[in-house]
C-alpha cells in the first residue's frame, strides 16, 4: 500500500458511534490479539471454558501472565471459579477448533458446561485442578496469584503464575524460542476476527551501533 | 497437525533455565502480541521511539489501552516522557518497516532519537504533543490516565485513552470493525519473531439457541 491520507476519528467521534459500532472499532485499534480459551472448573467440579482475547505477558521470572475482565461479561463464570479455586489453564487455539472457541463465548447459564456445548473435550492429568482442552497444542497450567482491580473503567487484571507448559516438542527451539505458529496457534483482532499467521522472520537482538542498512 | 503426546515443561523447569532461554520461552507463551511503536518526545523536544509489544485493550468506553513497562528497560525513556508530558502515539507496524521498528529496541543514550538511528519519520499533526510514525498506516494519539504498579514483579502497567485514530478510509468496515489485516499491520511472537496474517473469517455473535454442527 503506498501511503496514502489517513482519515481521522477522533475521541467525541468515538464516544458518540452507536454501542456495537464503538466495541468492534475500538478493539480493533491496539493490534492483533494474544487469544485463548480459559479453563476453569468450580468446588462442585462444574467446568467453564471462555475465549478471552486479552492475554499479556507480564514477566518471565517467575512465569506470570495477566487478562482484563470486564464487569458483567460472559467470561464472568470463568473469573469465579478462578478466584475460587485458584486454578485455570489458558489453552491456546488452532484454526481446526476456532468456531468452537468462539462459541464458547454464548451466555450459555451457568449450569451448563462450555465443553460439553461446544465439543471440546476436557482433559485433566498430572493432578492439576482444572481442566485443559484436549484439542490445543500448547497448554498452560496456571495458579491465580493477584487480582487488580482497574478502576478507571471497573475491570479487573488477573495475574497468575505458570505452573506447567505443555507442546509440541517439534516447535522447540535451541535459545528456548516456542515456534506457536508451527503449532498452528491463531491469533485475532476486534471482537470477532480470526487469523492464521506467516512468519516474516526472526530477528537478532539489536545492538545500537548497528549500521541502519534497512530497507523502507 | 495430528494430536500427539505433548511435551512437558514444568515451573521449576522454567526458574532453572538459563535467563535469556527463560526470557524467549515464556514471551513465547502468551501467544502472538500486540505489538506498536510507541512515539513520545520530552519538554525539551528530544524524541524517542520505542518498540512496545504489550498492548492491552482495557476499555472501549472510554477507549482505553494499556501496556508494561519492565524496570530499567530499553523503553525507560519512553515511560519517562509519558509520565513527563501526559501524551504519547501508538503506531502499528507493517512489514515495510519491521526491521526499522525492531532497532528502536537498541540501547540507545537517552539524546539519540530513534526516529535518526532508524530512519523512520517523525509526523506531528493537529496540535499533537507527541509524535507519530509517518510509515505507519494505522496511528492513535494516547493521552495518558493512569499508572499501576504490579508489586509482584515490579512492572508498571501503563494506561492511556485514545484521543484521535488515523488509518486507511477502506479499511474501515460498516459495523465499526477496522480490518488491520488490510492496513498492513503485523503480529510478533517471543522477543523477536514478526508475523504477517491470512483472515480466516469473522464469525458472527455467538448465541447459546446455536446448533453446534461445528467441523472439529
Amino acid at each position: 500500500m503506498g501511503k496514502t491520507t489517513l482519515k481521522k476519528i477522533t475521541y467525541h467521534e468515538i464516544m458518540n458511534m452507536e454501542k456495537q459500532e464503538r466495541v468492534h472499532f475500538v478493539n480493533s485499534l491496539g493490534g492483533f490479539k494474544s487469544v485463548g480459551l480459559i479453563g476453569t472448573q468450580n468446588s462442585n467440579s462444574q467446568t467453564n471454558l471462555a475465549i478471552v482475547d486479552s492475554i499479556i505477558h507480564i514477566g518471565s521470572n517467575p512465569p506470570l501472565f495477566g487478562m482484563i475482565f470486564r464487569p458483567g461479561v460472559v467470561a464472568r463464570h470463568t473469573l469465579e471459579n478462578i478466584l475460587e479455586t485458584g486454578f485455570y489453564t489458558i489453552n491456546h487455539i488452532a484454526e481446526k477448533i476456532y468456531k468452537k472457541a468462539h462459541q464458547t463465548s454464548a451466555r450459555y447459564d451457568r449450569n451448563c458446561s462450555e465443553f460439553e456445548k461446544t465439543g471440546l473435550t476436557s482433559e485433566y492429568k498430572n493432578n492439576f485442578f482444572a481442566p485443559f482442552v484436549n484439542e490445543s497444542n500448547v497448554q498452560l497450567a496456571m495458579e491465580f496469584k493477584e487480582k487488580i482491580l482497574l478502576s478507571i473503567n471497573n475491570t479487573v487484571l488477573i495475574i497468575g503464575e505458570v505452573k506447567d507448559v505443555y507442546f509440541p516438542e517439534n516447535c522447540l527451539q535451541k535459545d528456548g524460542f516456542l515456534d506457536i505458529e508451527k503449532a498452528e496457534t491463531i491469533t485475532c483482532s476486534g471482537l470477532d476476527s480470526y487469523h492464521k499467521t506467516i512468519q516474516i522472520s526472526r530477528l537478532s537482538y539489536a545492538k545500537p551501533d548497528k549500521i541502519i542498512t534497512l530497507l523502507i
